[in-house]
Order: C-alpha cells, then structure tokens, then sequence
C-alpha cells in the first residue's frame, strides 16, 4: 500500500474518468464498479442479502463517527475513548521524523510513550472526522449551465470554493470539502470535525512495519506489523471520543465478515472502454518501457561498480515496485475475459440511453467524445513524449529547463509564471537549480543514453529535439558529449552560473540548457493542448455520469476519490501459482520469512524482534487477507466485525488486487491487514506496551467501572 | 512430483520426438537442451568455466556408483557402506503398503525399524546400481539398413532385445537395457548391478510426506519431509556398499553448487517447431478443455449435495493437479520469448544442414516430413476426438466398449485379440465388466452432458457418432435419455447380461453399448491410422537426431529417457508474484503453513509433529529450490555437493519449472529437495531415529573406528 498512494498521484492525469463499468458478480449486480459505499447511501438490500446483515442508522453513524481521514494521505480511527488514534506506520512517518531529536532514531529504535507526559505532539498533522454529508449537486450544476467546456472548470471550482468557504466560517476545529462523485455526476459536502492537536503515542521499528521492504510491498503471504499510534487531543486534553472502535475479543475466522472504513484515493472504474484502451496500448507500455530502461540501466550499473552500486539499492526496489503496480494495472486491462465483460456492459449501457430519446439528445454522443480525446492524445502520445523535461533521461534535462526558463520567467508577474517559479516555490526552485550533490556522471551518462536511444528508434530525424540532442552522434556517443560538457552535473558551477546572474544564464552554452531551449516552447504548446484534451474530456465525462445515475440510479458505488467509504468482505484464501495463498499468515512465517533469507535486507529482522521471539505465541494470525475493496489511502483503515470491533489494520492489497484499479473481482484480489491479535501479542510480548494494549482492549475501563 | 510422472505416461503419446532446442543460456551454448549430463560424457569443461569445478574420473565413478534406480519409476542412493538407501516416500509408497499387516497403517503412522530385524522386506522392488555404459549405436542402425519405415520398428526392438539378452546371460543380479538418446541418434547399452532384496528401513507418515497435498504439489515455498529409507540385502544380510554418499556435516547455503544425479523420465526438448506447435495448438488447448469439463462438473456437483460431494475430494483435487501440470507446460509454448527462441535455434540448424551437401542429402527432409505428421493429427484431431471411448464423458460409453466387443474378439485367437481381451489380461476386463459399485447416476449425466455439449459444438450434425449419441435431442436430454435406459449403472445388471452370454449380449439395446458398437470401427480405423503416423515420425526423428548429432556433436544433452544422468545447479531465490520465492523454507515455515489453514485437509500434521514442536529447532533449512535440471523419475534423487556428500533429497519442481519438459531455462525454474539438515532433525526430534541419524551421519562407524 506505500507506494500505491505514490503512484496515484503520477497517474491521476491519464486516469482522468468516466462512465461505468461492469463484471463478474453477476449474483449483485450492485458490484460492477466495486464495493466503495458511501455512508449516506449504504448498500442495505445487498448486504442483507449477502450476508443476512442490515446495520441500523445507529451502527452506521457510530462506525461513521469512530473513523477519522488522517492528514491528506491516509486513514485511521478512534480506538479508545481518549482519543486514542490507530493508523499505519507508513502513514506516521513523517509525524515519528517530525518528533525525533538529535541523538533519537525512532525509526529505527521505535518509540513508545509510556505515559500522556512522554507523548509528542506530531508537526502540521489533522484528524478530520466526518460530521455530515450535504448534497450540493444542483448548486454546482447550476454554476455550469450552458458555460463552454474550456469555461466550466473555472465556474465549478468557483462555485465549490463559495460552497466550502460558507460552510467553514470562522470555525477553526471544522473543514469542509465538497467531494467529486461518479466523476461530476453528483457534489456532496463533506463537513468535518477537526482535530489538530495529534500526538505520536507508539510506533514500532519501521523494519517490523515494513518487513520485507519494496520486494514483498503488494504481496500477500505477508508479514508486517504496519502499525502506529496517536492521539488527539483538544484543549490541551486527551480528546474524548465516545464513538470508538472497541476491540474484538476473538479476532476473525476464515469466512468471517469484515468491513474497512476509509478513504479509498482514486480509482477509474467508471473509465469508458476507449479511456482503458487508451491506457492499455499507449500510456502505460510506455511508461513500463521508461521504467524499464531505468532499471536496466541501474542494474547493469550496479552490477559494474558493486561499491557504489550499494546506495542504488532503494532506487532500484523503488523503481521495481513502481513498474510491480503499473504492470499489476496492465494485467487487468490485457485480460480478455475482464475487458469482454467491461465492453460488453458498456454497450448495453449505451444502448438504454439511446432507446430513451430524451437521454439519448443529452448524452448519446458523450462516449464518442471521449474516444476523440483518447485518439487525439494518442496520435501525439510519441512526439510529447520527447516534447517535455520530466522524462527517465536523467537529472540533467529538468535541470537545464529550469536555467533556461528561469530569467524569462522571472520578468513575468507571479500570477503569470509557471508554478515552478511563483515567489510560493521560488526558494525551492533555486534551491534546487543550485544545491545537492554532485551528480553521478557515469549514471547520468547511462540513463541519457538509454533514453536517447529511445528517442532515435522513435521521433522522425527531423524533429528538432531530436537533431539537438543527437547533433548527428549516435545515442552513446551524444549523451556523452552531453554530460562532459555541461557544468550542470556540479552544484558549485550551477550555483556560480546561477549567481551570475539573468543575462549570464541567458548566454549560457551549456548542452543542456540549450536543449531546453528548443523543448521550452513545444513543451508549453503541449500542455495548452493536453489542458484543452481533459477539459473536453471532463465535460464529456459528467455526461457519461449523469447518464449512469439516470439508467442505473446511484446503487452502484462511485468511483474513490479520498473520501470516506465503507467497504465489506470476507477474510478469504485465493488461488496462487498453482496452490492457495492462506487467508492468514502466522507469526511463525514472520520468522521463517526472515530465516529463508538468511535475516538480510529487507527480510532482517528489529534485534527485538530476535531476542524475545521465545515469548511470542508463534500460532498468533499476523496478516490477513479479505475481499474488502480498497486502493491507496485506505492504509490505516480499521478493519471491524458486524459488532463495530476492531479485528485489523488495513496496510495493502495484494499484486492480484491491482487491476481493481480499474476492473473490480474479487476472484483473487485481497485487501491485507494486521490481525488484531498480532498487534496485541506485539503490544504486551515486544514492546511491553501493557499500558496501550489494555487501553485498546478496555482493561482499565473494565477495572474503573 | 509424485503427480509429473504420472503425467509423463499420459502425454507418452503426444510428446513424440526429435530435434534440437535453444535458449537464453548463450553463455553457455550447451545449455540449449537442458542440463541432464550423461556419465559417458561428462560437461566438463563447462562445470569448470561455470563453477571452477572439474572432477575427476573417481569422483564421477564413485557418484554412479553411489546412485541406484529404484524399481520402475523413481530415483534412490546409496548412504552408508551397509546397503542403506534413501528415496522419497511417495516411491516407496507400494512397498510400505506391500509390508503393512492387518491392524497395521504405516501410511498414517508411519513406520520405523528400530533394529535390523525388524525391517521387512518389500514386493517386487528391485534397485539398479548402473555399471557400464557400452554403445552400441552401429549394431542397432545396422539392424534397420535400408528398411521402410513401418518395418523398421520391429527391426529395431528384435537387434535391442538380443543385445540386451547377450548382455543377460544367466546372471541373477544383473539388469541390461538398451537406452535410446538423441531420438534414436544413439543406442547405449547399460549394465547394472541388480538388488532384489529390499527392505523397508523407515517411513514417516504420509501426512507430513505429502503435505499441502495436490495444492501444493509442484509448487514453492513447500514444506514436505518426503523422505523414506529402505536397505539392500544380499544373502541374507545388509549389502556391502562402499559406493555411498556420506552426509554433508553442513549443508548449503544460498549459491552453494549442487548435483541431482537421478533418472530423469521424458523430456520433450528436441521437439521440431511443428511438434511443439501440435502440442500448442491442437493438443494441450483440447486435454486443458476436457479437463475443466470435468472439474467444472465435479465442482457443481460437490456445491450441490456437500455430503456426497466430500467423496470427490481427492479426485478434484487430483483432475486440478493435472490441469496445473498440464497448464505448466502450455505456460512454456504460449510463452512467445521461449518459442521465438526455439523458432531461431532450428532455423540456424536447418540452415547448417542444408549448407552440407551430404546431410542435406540424408536429413533435409526430415523437418518437412514431421510437420506433414502433424499436419495429419491436427486435420483428423476433432473428429478422432469423438470416435474413441476414453473420454471425460463419464465411465458408461468405455464399459459400454468392452461389452460392445468382447463376444466378437474373444472369438479371435489370442494373439490378434486387442490387449484388453487377451488371456492375460481377460480377468481384469471382466472384472471391470461385472464388478464395482453401483454408479452415481446424477454425477455420470453431469458429465455426460458435458461431453455431449462439446460433441454437439464440434461435431457435423451429418457425423455418425453425433447423430447415435444425440438422437436428435439436447446434450442435456441426451445424456438424461442414456443414463436412464443403460443397465450398465448397476453392476447386478451387468454382471447378468454379461452371464447371459456372447449371444445376449450381442442382442443388447443398452443404449451405451449400441453407442459403442458405431464408434468400434471408428476407432479401430484411427489406431491404424495413428501408429502410422507414429511409424513415420520415429523414422523422420532418427534422421533430424543424427543430423544434430552431425552438427553439434554430443554436447547438447539429450532427451530425459528414465536413465542416469548428473545436473548440475545452484541453490537459489528466484521471482515470484511480485517478490522473490526465498531459496529456502524452514521449519517456522511448516507451522506457519499449517497454522494459515488452520491445520485442516492437506494441512493438518501429524499428531507427532504437533507434540513434538516445542522439542524442534524451527529455524531448521527445510525445503529447498536449486537450479539443476530434473523431471519426473528424479524423485528420490540425492543431491550432493562438490565433496559427493548429501545435501538433500529431490521430491518436486516449482510451477515455474514445468514448461522445462520443452523450452529449457533457469530463469525461475527449480527442482525443490528436502534439506539434509531437516531429516536428520525429523529423525532425531520426531522419530526417535537415532539409529538411523547415526548410521547416516557416520556416527557408529567414527566410534567403531
């Protein structure tokens, strides 16, 4: 799940949206874009159907009310009436980083307040809890009416903004937001209580919370603790939080039924089939061929300079997993039986809206301008690609775009410069074109070369970049000449030239800078034409939506946009390699794990961790795998029973659950949690946490009542 | 394992044979066909470039000599100086059923001989110690000189059988085959050394052998102690062998160097192009869809009575193991790198022929004539497909055959009777006739309808089997119709028309037997048609076997044909599902595993290990993936390292190792032993085997010294 958030943030551009999607549950209908229910429109029939299970408004509220979104990234909840906040460990870190002193090193030590005194208050951290859902659809629509599509976007968030801002008033413990759904076919606002004083209160060593590093990151058997916890507080106080999650006394069994509470990041079921197609032949080969380059290129470096190689390690599992989880997507999108399906039901859905004239004026040709926006992305997808400075050919690139851009830029009014050089990021920016280290020059040399050969197999010869950036050499012996004479690889020169100031950067020969130079102007003609793609596709979009809502109603879940959903399942073993991956794994696999790789890298294990393995009860289930429906930002989730009790922590999906992305199954994709029961053994028997653990379970309250 | 030769019988017909196959091993050019080294042609030059290990001829000797085959099917080593020999349990599996006595469930219990005496000797097993290699290559090729090809096959088998009689003599203890290699480019005579009495020393129970059953078959992690022992006796008393491999005092670590030496039972690896794509194309996708019939079939049976369902348990979860196995060698020909690779290889080779005027002359043709070969199977491979009575249409229509047949064969003299007729055979089909239980009538219509489903879409409407199955009405209402008005059903009923004699049951309107009665000529017409094309084929192999024998030498190792070869390997992590497999699993893992599943069905350990936990060490290597080259009839090979001493025993391959039998890599193709280290710990910890430990461990005969 780390990483997964991380990628949805590249992604979020070709993963625009839209319409609906179908699949093999053909038991519930409901299920053809997944399982993210929203609280104010909870699937009752279908659970009732499902598993004989129909929460009163009470349950909902309570469940609602006990789950709190956690900073802009993640999820958490309530778990004890002090305000006692659990999360994943992944998702504190940069709260443990913001409490650590010199001399401290708790993500390596692990940090454990034994008492409210010892516990830190976390730097720039909220818990926002939701209060109430508004439906603000008709007002947003409003703004819109009979605006062009390059003027909508403009008008909607204008009118979202007075939304928000009327609801937030003066007050400074609420946030407002008005939430997307069904990509533009309905606005809701989200009215939140806000906490802002949150405290770091237990955090275990982040080797336990990430056991198995990238390597085992989106794979289940799985044998992390990812957990963390805080607390929040008001008024100097432990915040009172009389809805909390309690905890199960049992823990789960295989069967058994759960539900996460969170806040799913982004998903594209709702994508039209061209959308997906778009994707599937286009944006991301294109994407795993780059990744790819760059993971060969760094091994082959790695493998020729062991020594230095050592500190590309995290470069290179961090590249592994990024192409793990864009290849896990494109298995989804290149399996016939899934994309049969989703074509399928799009063509019936196509075909009720024409058979219904009034529909049919509205919305009929909305997928027809989708699949114009894919074609003319697509026909342009190889020159942009080459047209830009963000690409996998090194630092350098950006770099010289940055010099080259830089005076020009500058001589604008802020509100006219790129975002890049806004007086807001300015220091950042020159930070950036002047400071780090200096730079790699073999790596760079390589990755250049790799990508320019890219660039010679794809763009005519006469494509300007190309004929600057090869200059007539060969790929290898281009990016050579490159590197060797350009002042950019070494800080000192770049700050030397920087502060030389405008007109000097502007006489500036340097390969890189000039190469800049001739992207510079393609590269803002291509984002104009990209701007003007998406606002087409956006307009087109909320037809394809509104269209769903009028055939289907909004039984079908609307695709995750951050905001808090409810998702049910079941903990449940799947298929895998020819056998079956377990629904739990044991606290006695933990340690075979580590054991089987000799206790190195990623799989070596906190020295805590070795010395009181004979205290632990290695039959005790450590993660769990359920059919729950989730993606990145739903890490920290609490995973509860039908009696609202705590049985796990969400932290990841397994590889099979990528596709989900965007076509839902639940055949072998499972959401991954902590089991509760680990986090207790862990609590009591490692960390010797009695306090937090019986705060967890109530043995104080019991014993004060 | 255990289920790969199994396998091997049934694609016996299909995997025919010939040429020359290439991989991705160019560093290693030898590699092309895999690494099952022969003792008579040693690599050693690439072991020495490979792993700086080059030994010498005792070494080679005295591992030959160490090794045994073990009765028809398995591998086996000596491993002490007093006949001891130690095979996998699931071959030595009839010999522990062949020694358990009324009251007695060595299969469940396991069984230990605590004292020489009390080891009991097993029926019809026998161990081959391999002595000689002799060629005899000339003296076969002379016997087929200038004969046509559908004479040449009698020729051949009468020249082996004297060649091997010679070699026989009058000797007891002596056992000669003529071993085919290179697909008829080379005959070799072996000689071994008999053992006729075997005893059983020590077997665990088959829980703990065969745990995670069928699932985890050919998978890894794996967690078996598939391990057994038995002794040599000769006169009476233990066997002196001072060829054995003593015990490694360390065992492996990740990247240790290991050699299998086993006989590895069939591979298909000098398949031409037109063979694999038989496979591919016509009968992989054809067997793949009978198979899921079946198991499709099964499992809605099983879903829709769960009481009676329980029965079919372990025949589901065989028909999925065989799919697994199945779809493992499909995964190679479908994998489009492997086939392009291969496609290139025989271009080259061909190209190499045809560039010598003299083997051009002799073999040109050959590639041709296979593919003409194919060409006839795939155009006849429907129709066929039907008129035969081993079918997944259930059992009725292959009963219904031998009733259909046996008045007019049993008038035949014997010898031009069909096999199941013939004096020695006759108890056993009459057995099957009259014999059984009665049949589960809902179970045989599944199935039948099924069957007739496919018939209906695969078959002309004008086809004569078509039209007497179908009758005009659904499959489903076939099937109803011909289950309900069959006898066969019931065996009373059966064995009564079979009593009522020749003349009844030529008179019989049995709709099964009537059914049978229009396939028989059918049928009779293709086994003709089928051994000619075999005939032709075989003579086609021989001459594409010489000519690579012609242009590469002998190399490239040969086909597996169930005879001694060494390969060699290393142990080693490889990709799995996003992460890495670990090289090793260890005991931790084996409790985990169990624990995961919450220790029911192919799970649940034996009682002995569950007492015995707390006594282990679970950080014990268990099993363990190695890189060298084995397939079914490895089982219960030895693995040693450099110094000849055991590091394990062979008793499976990983998924990933099963599209080996065509396409050779080592990418994550492992074979899977148990680790040395974890027998001796069962023996000691679990079973109370000192004895046995000592004797492996040289511990008695250090003291004796």
């Amino acid at each position: 799940m780390r990483h997964l958030f991380r990628c949805l943030v590249l992604l979020a551009l070709t993963v625009a949206a839209v319409p609906a999607r179908a699949q093999l549950q053909g038991e519930y209908p409901g299920l053809e874009t997944g399982k993210m229910w929203t609280f104010d429109v909870p699937p009752l029939d279908y659970w009732a159907k499902r598993y004989d299970f129909r929460p009163a408004k009470d349950w909902l509220d309570h469940v609602r009310l006990s789950a709190v979104r956690y900073g802009t990234g993640c999820s958490a909840s309530f778990v004890s009436p002090n305000g006692l906040v659990m999360t994943n460990h992944h998702c504190a870190r940069s709260c443990i980083e913001s409490v650590t002193k010199p001399g401290e090193d708790f993500l390596s030590d692990g940090f454990y307040a034994k008492t409210r005194e010892e516990e830190r208050a976390c730097q720039g951290l909220f818990l926002d809890q939701l209060q109430q859902i508004t439906d603000v659809t008709p007002r947003v629509m409003k703004s819109i009416e009979g605006a062009k599509a390059e003027a909508a976007g403009k008008l909607r968030s204008d009118a979202i903004a007075a939304i928000e801002k009327e609801c937030q008033g003066d007050a400074k413990d609420r946030a407002c937001q008005v939430v997307t759904f069904y990509r533009g076919g309905q606005y809701k606002l989200y009215t939140f209580h806000r906490y802002s004083d949150v405290r770091l209160v237990m955090a275990p060593e982040a080797q336990i919370a990430f056991f198995g590093g990238d390597p085992d990151n989106f794979t289940f058997p799985r044998h992390d603790i990812d957990m963390s916890f805080v607390r929040a507080y008001e008024n100097g106080q432990p915040a009172s939080t009389p809805h909390h999650f309690t905890w199960s006394p049992a823990g789960t069994k295989e069967g058994d039924l759960t539900f996460i509470i969170g806040n799913p990041g982004s998903t594209g079921r709702l994508n039209s089939m061209s959308q997906l197609q778009y994707l599937r032949d286009v944006s991301y080969p294109s994407q795993m061929k780059a990744l790819d380059r760059r993971i060969e290129t760094l091994e082959a470096y790695m493998q020729a300079d062991t020594v230095k190689g050592k500190a590309y390690r995290n470069t290179l599992f961090s590249l592994q997993n990024t192409r793990k989880a864009i290849g896990g997507y494109q298995t989804g999108l290149l399996d016939k039986e899934l994309m049969t399906h989703k074509a399928q039901w799009e063509k019936e859905f196509i075909a009720k809206v024409n058979a219904d004239p009034a529909l049919k004026a509205k919305y009929g040709r909305a997928w027809g301008q989708i699949a114009t926006v894919q074609d003319s992305l697509a026909k342009t997808a190889v020159r942009r690609r080459y047209e830009q400075f963000q690409t996998d050919g090194g630092r350098l690139l950006p770099i010289g775009s940055l010099f080259a851009r830089y005076p020009s830029e500058m001589a604008k009014p802020d509100d006219e410069r790129l975002p890049a050089f806004k007086e807001a990021n300015r220091k950042q920016t020159e930070a950036i074109m002047t400071g780090g280290q200096p730079m790699d020059v073999a790596l760079e040399t390589a990755n250049l070369a790799t990508y320019l050969e890219a660039m010679a197999a794809e763009l005519p010869a006469t494509h300007p970049v190309r004929k600057a950036a090869l200059g007539g050499r060969t790929p290898a012996e281009a990016a050579k000449y490159l590197v060797e004479n350009s002042v950019l690889t070494d800080p000192a020169k770049r700050k030397a030239l920087f502060e030389a100031g405008n007109e000097a950067i502007n006489a500036s020969k340097d390969p890189f800078i000039q190469l800049a130079r001739v992207i510079d102007p393609l590269e803002r003609n291509n984002a104009k034409f990209i701007q003007r793609q998406l606002d087409a596709e956006t307009a087109a979009s909320e037809k394809v939506a509104r269209a769903l809502l009028a055939v289907f109603g909004n039984g079908v879940s609307p695709d995750a946009t951050f905001s808090l959903r409810i998702s049910d399942g079941q903990v449940k073993r799947y298929p895998l390699n020819g056998t079956y991956a377990p629904a739990y794994t044991t606290i006695a696999g933990l340690y075979d794990r580590s054991q089987s790789f000799g206790g190195a890298g990623p799989w070596a294990l906190p020295k805590r961790w070795q010395e009181r393995k004979p205290k632990l009860d290695d039959t005790t289930p450590l993660d769990v795998a359920t059919t729950s429906d989730i993606i990145g930002g739903n890490s920290g989730s609490p995973v509860v029973n039908r009696d609202a009790q705590v049985v796990g922590l969400v932290f990841d999906g397994n590889m099979e659950m990528l596709p989900n992305r965007f076509l839902f199954t639940e055949k072998a994709a499972r959401s991954v949690f902590v089991d509760s029961r680990a986090i207790i053994e862990a609590l009591r028997k490692v960390y010797d946490a009695d306090a937090l653990a019986d705060e967890l379970q109530g043995v104080k309250a019991a014993a004060m009542n």
